[in-house]
């Protein structure tokens, strides 16, 4: 099969396998085999995969998944966002999950690792209950969520959004997707409507907890020479669009004096922002990833620059300081170049704690493993950062190679996933236990 | 017609017109009818045109254009680059003729003026004549150069430059429009071959003088409160396309310390341009009108930024040392951010100066028409400015309202157009008798 040349991520990934990490049912080589199935899903020239929320790559990755979760035993179900759930009855059918899980959605050019990894490790888990004959006392949930990453509409968490109820009505009817159709368009090609996504609200407090292995897309725990960390809080993304609109002109007949160039001003703003995040916060970031110019000729000073900027940190108050002092700033350069200013706030969500108990019962498994506890922010907003208003929320990083992720380099070595879903199995048995 | 209540060209221009400009052959009501013909070939619905070079656009104004010009009289030949040339054989058949014309093609959402206005001033020299009974001693052409804009392959002035040989084989090659076709298919599409593309070369010494009349794309004439102006010197754009490659990486976990974010050294960038061309000269501008983010994605910092800066001045060493100092600039700041920096230049054409001389009897024939002499550089390039390394040239500007050009809102008054042709018959009276 010539695609497997081009992309072997099953022969790297089993290349410095330490196969005494396969025991106590769970099994390298099975986790290795299912992220290179899952790798031609969406996969691009360039050795990365594309698969956008609510489009036919996801909905084939998720296909795929869920016969592995009916081979492993679990019944599996999806609701009106696509959100699918496998379930394991476990002794008590009756009392509340404990659940495990994350997206098979991916960035434009994304990597193999960011959302995968967490939903094959919560079905290694059952896998690995399955062969050595483990019954959990509660009920146990495997959930893949629908459009996490937000490359379709440029809003993303959708399917999480839509099981929490966290996801309005108004914000379902404005979101537009990269061919410009609505959310009732895209659910009705995905063969749901927007009725059946409405409904996919559950009430999530029937569920005890919610457990996310991810990549870390960090470099803090490749310096700490660990394969696995605690995530000590989520950061809220802020997303804000600025569009600064000046006065078109001929490039080489508008003297440079009494010019109204946007994207000059823009620069000065994008330049500018770097500076703030330290001022707020030692965790905070801010970043300017997207950017447009009109009418974009060589020859034409620019009438309109829109750009993105996104805002994050895992406090609060200063993610909102450093919020105030970039739309500040825009309004500042913005009056200096005599630049007309348009700033919308399309994304504010709130950073979400992790209850010390958790973090200390995960630092109990890692122990168990020779992991030296290490203690990371999470920077990106995930699955787990919206369940998490709602009930308590834990996370797992596994180290990812160079920090890379959203790229197609993103890699994570097979023992480091391996070693994660040990810590995930030993902490997930204790609180069945509980 | 409902699409000419949209676009009301004629009505606009007959709204303010001074009747008693129309005379000695000369007549504004011809003008505004054609104006406000050509404005429906390739309409925008914004009110602006999209004439691309060698477009079905383009080639449809030129057979209206041609029309007009058999009816007046012209011997009416096109050459294999798609050059309209209109004859008028006058009483020395065999001497050098004097030449006046433009373009027909437009920017993506242009205007009705920069081009049209000068090939139909050209034609109505011609009109004039035929109504006056003024033979001229020489031969006379009006000519309509193909794709003067270079919207079509980010590489303008094909057709003057096929006519004078200034277009290499080696660029002939290397062209791509924007579909990614080779000029090649380009050309086989529009009807014609890149052999007859090549066959285009003329021995330009056949003609004594090329004239052209255009709107200014700036403000100097609306100052100076004069309805045309006399060019002084044509400026040579140099164009560089400067791309910088950073580091991607997920936006929201990558700290800000050890970053390599190409957007932020581009804007860097961007933001120091401006101070540099009053450094070198007064005329001096630079621009730029065209950037891209990659991958543009709002939570991924970018991997790679390109971006293309418009430089010009109608002195060649001034401008050549602000390319130098640009340079220099990206050199700079791609090492302060430790980015990847990759200049190419793409296009440097020398300045053209306009001979004291020609502009002397261009004031003469300014001052019989009660107009005071403004002498402007010109900032944008121009099919004179090809001819100008060959023959002498000569260069009327007509006042542009609010000095605004490349887009819908270009316009210029009926009055000041006529004026100019009025100009530009005595002027070219002047050099047939001499």
């Amino acid at each position: 099969m010539a695609s497997e040349e081009l992309n072997p991520v099953y022969e790297e990934l089993m290349r410095n396998y330490n196969a005494e990490l396969t025991h106590s049912g769970v099994n390298g080589e099975r986790l290795a085999k299912r992220l290179h199935e899952l790798s031609f899903i969406g996969y691009t020239q360039v050795g990365g995969v594309k698969r956008p929320g609510l489009s036919d790559k996801e909905q084939k990755a998720k296909e795929l998944v869920k016969s592995w979760m009916a081979e492993a035993g679990l019944s599996v179900t999806e609701d009106g966002a696509g959100n699918v759930k496998g379930r394991l009855d476990g002794k008590d059918s009756a009392g509340r999950a404990i659940a495990s899980g994350s997206h098979v959605d991916s960035v434009p050019n994304g990597g193999n690792f960011d959302g995968p990894l967490g939903v094959l490790s919560a079905l290694e888990v059952v896998e690995a209950w399955k062969e050595t004959g483990y019954v959990p006392p509660k009920p146990y949930e495997v959930i893949i969520f629908t459009d996490e990453e937000g490359s379709r509409f440029n809003s993303g968490l959708s399917g999480s959004r839509a099981m929490t109820g966290d996801i309005s009505e108004e914000e379902m009817n404005q979101l537009r997707d990269y061919n410009g159709e609505t959310l009732e368009q895209v659910l009705e090609r995905y063969g749901s409507s927007l009725e059946a996504f409405k409904k996919a609200k559950r009430d999530v407090a029937e569920l005890e907890l919610f457990v996310e292995v991810h990549i870390e897309q960090g470099k803090k725990l490749e310096q700490a020479d660990q394969p696995v960390g605690i995530v000590n809080g989520i950061a809220g993304p802020a997303w804000l669009e600025v569009e600064f609109t000046g006065e078109a002109g001929h490039a080489g007949n508008t003297p440079m004096i009494g010019r109204k160039d946007p994207l000059v001003a823009a620069a000065a703003f994008i330049q500018k922002i770097p500076e703030f995040p330290s001022l707020v916060s030692e965790t905070a970031v801010a970043t300017v990833g997207k950017l447009e110019v009109s009418p974009n000729g060589i020859n034409v000073i620019p009438e309109k620059v829109t750009l993105h900027v996104d805002i994050r940190d895992i406090y609060e108050s200063p993610r909102d300081q450093l919020l105030d002092r970039i739309v500040q700033e825009a309004e500042s350069i913005a009056a200096t170049h005599q630049i007309e200013l348009l700033v919308k706030q399309n994304t504010k969500i709130q950073p979400v704690p992790i209850d010390d108990e958790l973090q200390a019962q995960l630092a109990d498994s890692l122990k168990k493993f020779d992991i030296v506890p290490v203690y990371i922010p999470s920077g990106a907003g995930h699955d787990a950062m919206i369940l998490g208003r709602h009930i308590p929320v834990a996370m797992l990083f596994v180290r990812s190679k160079d920090g890379i992720s959203h790229n197609p380099k993103e890699w994570s070595s097979l023992n480091d996933c391996i070693a994660g879903i040990h810590v995930l199995k030993d902490f997930i048995e204790k609180k069945m236990e509980q």
